[in-house]
């Protein structure tokens, strides 16, 4: 199973994946995820924002248990960042099966679509749909680098963008939702091979356009510029130096410029800025920060700074009573997370809980991400525990 | 004339120009300039290296006098760079031949392909080849930014790519060469509408390469991270500082992440540096300032930095008694510049000389580029009487 997926958008010259919403690799994991589920005999369904789902049981019946995860990637993305939820999925329901285990409630295995953000620069676009916090609005106003519409890209892949929204019935069906994840970070490195996550940081993506005059490189004298690209190096390392204060994170690792010509000076350089804390005081205290130095180093340069906050996701404390029985379940630690997922959407609606599996170097979206085969197979047998105790009972 | 060219690979968006060698606005400006020639009765004529050229007498009797300059652009550039140069030659034909004219000298008006270097990273591609100081080696290896091989653009075109290569023949056979061009700076601002050109300033394309590590922009911790984007951020106010010092120009206007994703920290930043000065030595201690200040600040940050030199052109002297005869001819100021030419090239090969036509803000490489129509037509009058002095006596 592992392995029919694994060469599936994979970059030969990276060793990256570049499964991106709607694109051609992603198409290829959406058909692998249709035959995993029809093999199983279990209901396929697509519901009204592209996320698949792969029942047992009827769907109707309310109370279902539910995980899953993400096909997508980041760019160059590693291959256990969603693709191990789902296939853990589809392996626990074997591992059930073979156990002779008897459900009691219906059970879901969901794939959600565009988790990462790549294309559209929204993360958890279907999670976000669904739970009515991104409307239809602001999905059909998201264009990709090249300038393509997100409901042209729906369109062209073949599914339809009118019916896109909040999903509330389906999510009344829920009665809880467990993702599986390898870990991004190395909480577990020294300790167990399986954790249970207790919060997510608040997070968000900011948009700092910063505005100067093109200009021929060669001729034009230093104190007669308007060079945006010394406003933006200055706020990357300002960035650097106020999160490291702060004890929290902010990252540069998007830039576009304009007209981005070796002789030109630059007459715009974008550059988005990823930020997170374990608080939201201390979060919008540091992105202020960073736009105050921003505007600042702007004002010397005759650089106008403009931000635009593009995402931002609030801290997420998972259901208490369900992490505390999944810890105690599996004799797990209860780990804190700086990564956004779609359980971290879908806690404000439904009871949710993570599992994370021992990430040894704690690489992440890259394709050195990796986690040891023994820690993925006890990843298996743990939401295999944690479905049979939700669902068999 | 000019109002014919004026829309050709324009963009409605920024209102600057996308001429790229090769590209379907470079065809049209190439089938605009056959046009014009035939139009007025010239022999039209195609170099080995993709350079347009329009005769008016014998082309191998010998002492030719040719003028002309290039009609590509950098990425969004100015209406006057380089097709000035062009038009402002057909102009001045037409000049003389209403003054009555009589050639006792070959004329020949030029169009070198891909003086901007905006496609493949190097700037006067065409006349490089001509001059044979790039070798069709080089050129064949050369890539644009989508991977596209300079040979196979230029057959995709309609020419070529196994002809190209140093064409002393040609050369051989011209007298002397006067590019007539908009200036880029303010020397005339204040002064008279055409000036002379002394020397060409030193100048090359560095390339550097930061290599760190991708990883995740929320999980990794402050302390863990080998972010390239720092190292590149510091060395673009270190080149700054270190050009304002020198009195010299170092300018970073173009880059490339990867993978360029907002939750993910960069595992690669390219940064190209543009710098030139006054004199070589200048030029090597500025750039070997940047280099250490990269190599400090990539220790510090895991990184390491690559630098490779994309092209370089030595400090250029026009010829002195061209010069001295055109300047006393027009009585115009001698003006000194940081931008490279065609004529910068051809120099070392022919006696060379530069017309420059007043900018009012010396902007340049950008939409808003302008010179007055008065003064358009001053630098015509100018050309038509130093192409009277050189070809008519």
């Amino acid at each position: 199973m592992w392995a029919e997926l694994l060469p599936v958008g994979r970059s030969a010259a990276s060793g990256g994946y570049r499964r991106f919403a709607w694109n051609s690799a992603d198409a290829e994991c959406r058909a692998w995820f249709e035959q995993q589920a029809r093999g199983r005999g279990l209901a396929y369904e697509l519901d009204r924002n592209g996320n698949q789902w792969a029942w047992l049981g009827d769907p109707t019946a309310g109370g279902a248990v539910v995980t899953g995860s993400h096909l997508d990637s980041v760019p160059d993305g590693g291959a256990f960042d969603g693709p191990l939820g789902v296939v853990s999925s589809f392996a626990a329901l074997d591992e059930l099966r073979s156990r002779g285990a008897e459900f009691t409630r219906p059970l879901a295995i969901v794939n959600f679509g565009d988790e990462e953000g790549a294309r559209f620069g929204v993360a958890c676009i279907g999670s976000r749909l669904t739970a009515g916090v991104l409307s239809p609005e602001q999905a059909y106003g998201l264009r990709d680098a090249d300038g393509v519409r997100l409901p042209d890209a729906m369109e062209k892949a073949g599914y339809d963008p009118t019916a896109i929204g909040a999903d509330e019935d389906r999510l009344a069906r829920i009665g809880a939702f467990v993702e599986l994840h390898v870990e991004q970070g190395r909480c577990l490195a020294e300790g167990q091979p399986v954790g249970v996550a207790g919060a997510i940081w608040p997070h968000g993506r900011w948009r700092f356009d910063f505005h100067g005059e093109a200009n021929h490189a060669g001729t034009t004298r230093i104190e007669d510029r308007r060079d945006p690209m010394l406003t933006y190096a200055n706020t990357v390392l300002a960035a650097r130096k106020k999160a490291k204060q702060a004890g929290a994170r902010a990252t540069f690792g998007k830039v576009a410029v304009e007209p981005n010509g070796t002789n030109a000076i630059a007459s715009l350089v974008r550059g988005w800025l990823d930020s997170r804390a374990a608080d939201e005081r201390t979060l919008t205290a540091l992105v202020e920060a960073i736009e105050r130095a921003a505007a600042e180093r702007g004002e010397r340069d005759g650089v106008r700074v403009e931000l635009t906050r593009e995402s931002y996701t609030p801290v997420v404390d998972f259901d208490g009573p369900l992490r505390d029985r999944l810890a105690k379940l599996l004799d797990a630690p209860v780990l804190p997370t700086g990564a956004g997922h779609d359980a971290g959407i879908l806690a404000s609606a439904i009871p949710t809980a993570m599992l994370f599996v021992r990430n040894p170097t704690g690489v992440s979206h890259s394709p050195a991400e990796h986690a040891e085969q023994a820690d993925c197979l006890a990843g298996v047998a743990a939401l295999a525990d944690v479905l049979e105790d939700l669902a068999c009972h």
